[in-house]
């Protein structure tokens, strides 16, 4: 029933291919002919993208490759209307074209996504077509309060079964982990994370910690169970409240963690600490400055602030496919677009760390338990889900490799507040 | 003769007072009569001010004593046209006032200072005003080349035996130290700070740095003696290149370190560090984005960058009277404002740190030096050239206590570079 339940959302999903009656996914290609104009359309293609060192093989098993460079690997395409689409809407229709099984891309699949980005970054034919499409198409799904509901309700609510097969086992982190050094384990990165968010917070006993948008609780239970602080944490995820409020019980923290089923624009009473880690990027750019009322409103004239959100060194749109597919209403800001949370009541800005690289790392640790699951995921879904997910896994990877992505921790408290540490060393100090 | 022409350049401090023929500095209140206005007025800038806890003295010696809390410092006004002006223009004709003995200040002139900021800071009243001048009157010099010469002349070329007085005796550093314990000698946090901003750079031996705005040299002095690295430093201040040429030579750094006289406009060649310390406050808004050009042009693809500057958590110009008579064309930007530097070329910010009141304790240690000097300062130069300096220095540790000013550190690579530390720790290592 629960299973069923689950399955029934993801025909938001929703891939036209397999709506549409197509279902071979594999590498044998159809035989069908290839025209001048199937032609003409994977060279222009390969010219949008910034020639990458690619070759593309058409659905006769006819090969088009980059000019020059020896090929990193290469993409099948099943059919002359995947080429048309692509050229059309690239971003938004490799996604759903992928998920269907109409491209196939041989070799390591991070590494093609990783090139296709760089070179279509500098490509200014691909940049062109992106404003054109950004200004035509892009509408992204606006948060007010029943909307954030249903974008959130998309993604998160899943199934925490499903979560459970790739994130870290101890608390269930679906955000950057941090890596002080790469060879650590999801799991040691994760507490890592956590514990370098409560020393940027100079977490102390007794502190009242207010926390916007908690995944599964596993943030809250570490802040109350390692720091003695009391936490209430806002989510209007139902899945993950249950999920959090049950783990909480079975720790005996009642009294200490208090998890609500409420938006965070409903947040009430008066906070030492607030803290918000990968909700911003689900906020919406139009209610930053609401994001900064809410702090105003329940920090104490002492108190302590971080956010940790994916964002952007330039403003760009979240990728159509991902806007669309996965995570609705999504966007990630800029360091100039965060600081439109702050400036109006004139917080102050003590520290900001980029993490890209550490979001990479932790999404490398997701896609490798990812695929060892495929098959069972596959069993509980489908196919084109789990190409789906695969792709967004490895396009994420992609994104902070490449760089069109980062991941900014910023701490602040408000602008009067002299009761600042002289330095950041107490965050490297080894316990 | 040197001295001569030092003298001379103070003429543009300009006090009108001091032109006028009014010469008497001190407590003792001139015994003309106050109008009924004259005390309508004291009252009006109290409230205006938001009602800070002060005695106003007025030139009879009759008090006004603001509302119900203790005084923390009486503030004799010398004639009526004082308020006047005050009641005009506050921030610009204070200082002026202050300079030329017509207002005098009984108690701690930082706590005093301190007080006033928060209070019009808290004031609505005041804050308006401060708008509607800010629209009328406001007009920051600007920063081409020819200006920022001049700019840069009327601050920088005082002389060097003033500078020498008071700022740190090894490296001669006119911008905010760093004190990871706050006991440290102004002479250790300076050092502390150019090996802070080293370490962030993460310098290596035959690294090629340029560095734009260098005082008077003694941060590419401390790189190129401590770290094996070439410098190429810019500077428009004459005065400031010889002295920092001749200090070079004598600690036999040719060949090493290069101070090259010439704006940051015209800096040419491949560096594989970008730095800039306490020069962006003079750069102007308007050339943030040339800026950027200048640093994407020279910087190598796996270079390192920072920006040291003063800034705000809002934006607001530059007080107005430090502004016409301290560091004219001068404006501290938010971290918002400061974005439009690196977001055009997709520079990736790694790192941001608040220094705030690392420069109020700097300041401290320099009004410490200069009021020890004082008397040595006033037979070169005269009384209300001490007073206004006095003014400025304890006016800027209000400002970076109240909070009304920040100090930004921002360190920065290109948006495609992942030869990116780990973490932070390096910065803290014991050595």
């Amino acid at each position: 029933m629960e299973k069923d339940a689950q399955k029934s959302k993801l025909t938001s999903l929703d891939i036209p291919a397999l709506t549409g009656g197509r279902s071979g996914i594999g590498l044998s290609p159809a035989p069908s002919r290839v025209s001048v104009l199937g032609r003409w359309m994977a060279h222009k293609l390969l010219d949008l993208l910034g020639d990458p060192p690619l070759t593309f093989v058409l659905w006769n098993g006819e090969k088009i490759p980059s000019v020059d460079k020896p090929s990193i690997a290469r993409v099948h395409f099943r059919d002359s209307e995947v080429l048309q689409k692509l050229l059309v809407n690239p971003a938004l229709h490799f996604g759903d074209l992928y998920s269907a099984g109409r491209i196939e891309v041989e070799g390591n699949l991070v590494d093609f996504l990783v090139t296709v980005y760089r070179a279509a970054a500098a490509s200014p034919k691909f940049q062109k077509l992106k404003q054109a499409q950004t200004r035509l198409f892009n509408r992204p799904r606006p948060n007010e309060l029943t909307d954030s509901r249903d974008n959130i309700h998309h993604h998160y609510d899943i199934g925490n079964d499903f979560y459970e097969l790739w994130l870290d086992r101890e608390a269930m982190q679906y955000t950057c982990a941090y890596f002080p050094t790469p060879d650590l384990s999801l799991e040691e990165a994760q507490r890592a994370k956590m514990d370098h968010i409560c020393r940027k917070l100079r977490l102390k006993p007794g502190d009242r910690v207010v926390e916007a948008g908690c995944g599964w609780g596993g943030f809250a239970h570490h802040m109350a169970k390692h720091y003695g602080v009391e936490v209430r944490s806002y989510n209007i995820s139902r899945q993950q409240i249950l999920y959090a409020r049950e783990r909480a019980e079975a720790a005996g923290l009642e009294g200490k963690v208090d998890y609500v089923e409420d938006d965070y624009r409903n947040i009430t009473g008066e906070f030492d600490v607030f803290v918000s880690v990968g909700m911003l990027e689900h906020v919406g750019r139009e209610h930053y400055q609401e994001l900064g009322d809410i702090i105003h409103r329940c920090l104490t004239p002492t108190g302590r602030g971080l956010i940790h959100s994916i964002g952007r060194n330039k403003p760009e749109p979240m990728n159509a496919w991902i806007e669309k597919r996965i995570f609705p209403g999504s966007y990630p800001p800029t360091l100039r677009e965060i600081m439109e949370i702050f400036e109006a009541h004139e917080f102050s800005v003590l520290d900001v760390e980029n993490l890209r690289l550490h979001y990479a790392k932790t999404l490398e640790h997701w896609l490798e338990r990812f695929n060892r699951h495929a098959e069972k995921i596959e069993k509980s879904y489908d196919r084109a889900f789990v190409r789906a997910w695969r792709l967004y896994l490895a396009g994420s990877i992609a994104g902070f490799t490449a760089g069109t992505l980062q991941l900014f921790q910023v701490v602040f408290t408000r602008g009067d507040n002299n009761d600042l540490p002289w330095s950041r060393a107490h965050l490297y100090r080894e316990t």
